[in-house]
């Protein structure tokens, strides 16, 4: 496994964790918790690997995305006193997670030959809409129209990416690059509860 | 039309009858119906297609699935005495229509060529997501998050037809087995209001 | 640029006007009202598009298409004052945007293959599934299930079409009639107040 696969699959546990803890609140049961950890974890690959024409989209054929949404879910529903004491780690993992989806969901779209613009759009679409079909699914508002700069730190991210591997930087540093100013953003601006304007 | 056809335009047929009389309880008019009858009968098969990449979606390609949406829209409009007489028929009628969807699901998966839990994973889906995409359009959290052993049904009669097939079982046997399990255990938990645990 | 591009890219506009203006009054922020204006604009093709099995879906090849949402936010974002004072010219574009989105979506029905009865169901998918996963980002019923001879329009029109190329009649003289039944369906029932039936 590359590093890369690693972050991948440590952003879909940690994701999948804090989807049954929204399940939990929500006093799901254990097959409504699965569907929402699910779905938080992979639903934003699921709609990028849809739009983008990939099928059977991509946890399908790698069984260790499922290993690693079902452990997210065990861990949830087992060890809920010590994720409460990790809350820090799991904000970091978590952060990592989206800066790791978006890297993935730009480098997917331009792998289809899509356009940088929509390549940029299917990073984010990958980060942040999993949160997205867990709010729906709970029947809420999704969270993120209205509070946190946090498709925003992907939009940066990203185009650095993208700007960097123009010029013809380094890969690796153009993907190091974007993941800094992700989580840099991120750390930011809810240490420093900064939200975007509303329109 | 095989047995399986029958089932399945069946189960069509009741799931769109259900769909539309929780769009009467909305006061929904007949588009409202037409659409929630739609995504209750035929919505899990087509996320499951559009899941495993095959489009156009399998409803788009035999008009018998249309007219068995549209006749369940209209038996639900213009006899809903007879339906309330009928109550314990149309519930067996959705439970045949859930086993025999669980096993379409997942022979679509298999011949697709992905693994069997996925498989099995695409099964529930076809069963149950039709139901989740009604409760969405409605506003409503998913009853199947909170309630009844559905999926855990669809789950167990899945794995025996499964193993029963990977066992060299005869594959009617192996459905047959698929569907009494599926039946049978939904009976039983609405009978003696057995629930998943909560997470 | 064809007439028909054009008016495309008209409606897609004034479409994500309107998503913007009810992103604005549920005090989403700036990602919150392009998301809820993407969808409103481009959702309904977009699920068209996944159905019929075209992947990448339409507006990922064609620049112009983003473009026309992002004016649309940024219209309504600056200039809302104006936007009152235009609301009978909006209305009108708006439902220009509904004719060609259902002639669109027919003529891409019919080139993938399906029959007149699923392309009709995909002309009207296009012109009314945007307003649908709109409200259900809103968290709310989607008021086309309640509302408005909306849909029965877009039935009309598109029933008009398939009959006219089915007869033999000219291309543009089909799409014409078919525009005009759904401009002045609309116009009469919204100023006549007529509603469909509850079921």
């Amino acid at each position: 496994m590359t590093i890369i696969t690693i972050l991948d699959l440590l952003g879909t546990f940690v994701f999948a964790i804090s989807g049954s803890l929204v399940a939990r609140n929500r006093e799901f049961d254990i097959f409504g918790a699965l569907v929402v950890a699910f779905a938080t974890a992979l639903g934003g690959g699921t709609i990028r690997d849809l739009l983008i024409g990939v099928a059977p989209v991509g946890w399908m054929l790698d069984a260790k995305y499922l290993v690693a949404v079902i452990a997210g879910v065990g861990v949830a529903a087992f060890f809920s006193t010590i994720l409460l004491k990790l809350r820090k780690t799991l904000f970091l993992f978590d952060t990592i997670g989206i800066g790791i989806f978006t890297l993935i969901g730009i480098q997917k779209a331009l792998a289809q030959g899509l356009s940088p613009g929509v390549a940029l759009m299917m990073g984010i679409v990958s980060a942040v809409f999993g949160g997205v079909v867990r709010d729906i699914l709970c029947n809420e508002v999704p969270l993120i129209f209205r509070k946190e700069i946090y498709a925003t730190a992907c939009l940066a991210g990203g185009t650095i990416y993208l700007v960097g591997i123009h010029l013809g930087v380094n890969n690796t540093v153009a993907m190091v690059a974007c993941m800094l100013l992700i989580i840099g953003i991120r750390l930011i601006s809810v240490m420093k509860k900064i939200a975007l304007p509303k329109i």
